[in-house]
């Protein structure tokens, strides 16, 4: 048996997250599904990072087990003959002891907000569509707040028996200007993340960015460290786990 | 009965084109409908292009008739509140006499390839994926020999009692650099175009590109101005309607 490291992409919209369910589509589902074919019999997915419902990914970070006799190219292109349209590996080699969880030093999420008046069909489900005006310096100052180690309990929950400081090494807004106005993409690089914390970030930076809370009341519900403070998640369709870091 | 002008964005995958069809979602059977519900009357909506199945559009132009006693922006929003998701009323205005397809001057098409070695599940319903290493400098030498007014023939069929002949005023590539390749758009404005005609364009520019056929032989295909020389139009999904040009 040799283990593989693979990068893999994937459109959210379809799926139940990540990871494996019983009775619902999932990535993880998809890509067990895909090896037992190849291969004849199960074989585990390990991912590094567990999207939700309707997350996207162009750099998951996957590893598995197996015995394959033929190059990793090859391995590639059978498993992406057998993935459904909206999955596919972009990379794959052998890599003896990698673990995608416990090797990664930091995870890059990005979050597009469509800054349009109108409905934009064509970004559906791709975006969170905003009306016009956002207050970009507020939300460039409220991202820049959270760089560094903190506790982040205002914008999620641990894993049972974590604790909810993490490290933030890059928080910042991007802005493209489009044909119905502006694109404004917010990346978050840390260690590891709380759950639907990229989502409650954002919310709480677009209320900013909205003026219908000052970044003074962002930075207190931020300091305080409670999750009685947090924004509802937004919607999941405009955030993409873009990469997994590593020591290699 | 007021004439009213307005700019429609869609997104193609589960239609079967602009044009109204008896047993079959079309664009132009949505807006026909959610006109219906507003105004409890059948209503007639005439389109600037009639864009094909899977095909997008982020600036087609239609025009209608309709008693509306509100404001245009309230016409613009019961309109989006009754269309589905995948169609969006960007503009409208009120223009007597306003017709969108015999009063334009020119249409913008843009078709986007995704040059990469694998599969990209994100784009699949937005572009054509070509692997590496598309030859840019013959690509864009080949649009630019469009550019003029010339017999389409090669490219495709003209309406029932038109010739072939059309003004081309822009045809050129760009292109930008992505994570997994690149995108390279290509975009051509003319008078008007024949049925597949940019599709068929983009088939053999591509073939050209991939080293599958010579410069010279594409200009020979182009000049004898037969159809005979037609490569099958590329996929619909690469193909976005952009704009359409009105004298005033």
């Amino acid at each position: 048996m040799v283990r593989y490291r693979a990068v893999v992409a994937y459109d959210g919209t379809g799926y139940q997250g990540f990871q494996i369910q019983a009775a619902a589509p999932t990535i993880q589902g998809e890509l067990e599904a895909a090896l037992a074919r190849i291969f004849g019999t199960a074989i585990g997915v390990i991912g590094a990072g567990r999207t939700d419902t309707g997350v996207h990914a162009s750099g998951q970070v996957i590893a598995f087990d197996a015995d394959w006799r033929h190059s990793d190219d090859a391995l590639l292109k059978a498993l992406n003959t057998r993935l459904p349209a909206a999955i596919a590996v972009q990379s794959i080699r052998q890599q003896p002891g990698f673990h995608p969880r416990s090797a990664a030093l930091s995870r890059t999420y990005r979050y597009d907000v469509a800054e349009t008046a109108v409905r934009q069909p064509l970004l559906q489900y791709r975006t969170w569509q905003i009306p016009p005006s956002l207050h970009r310096e507020a939300m460039q100052q409220a991202a820049g707040l959270l760089i560094g180690t903190h506790d982040f309990a205002t914008f999620g929950t641990p894993p049972k028996g974590e604790n909810t400081v993490r490290q933030v090494f890059a928080s910042y807004w991007t802005e493209q200007a489009a044909d119905y106005g502006a694109l404004l993409s917010y990346r978050i690089e840390a260690t590891a993340f709380l759950q639907h914390m990229v989502r409650r970030i954002v919310a709480m930076i677009v209320t900013v960015g909205r003026g219908r809370m000052t970044l003074e009341a962002f930075e207190t519900a931020f300091r305080s460290a409670s999750l009685k403070h947090a924004k509802p998640p937004a919607p999941p369709q405009g955030l993409f786990l873009e990469s997994v870091k590593y020591g290699d």
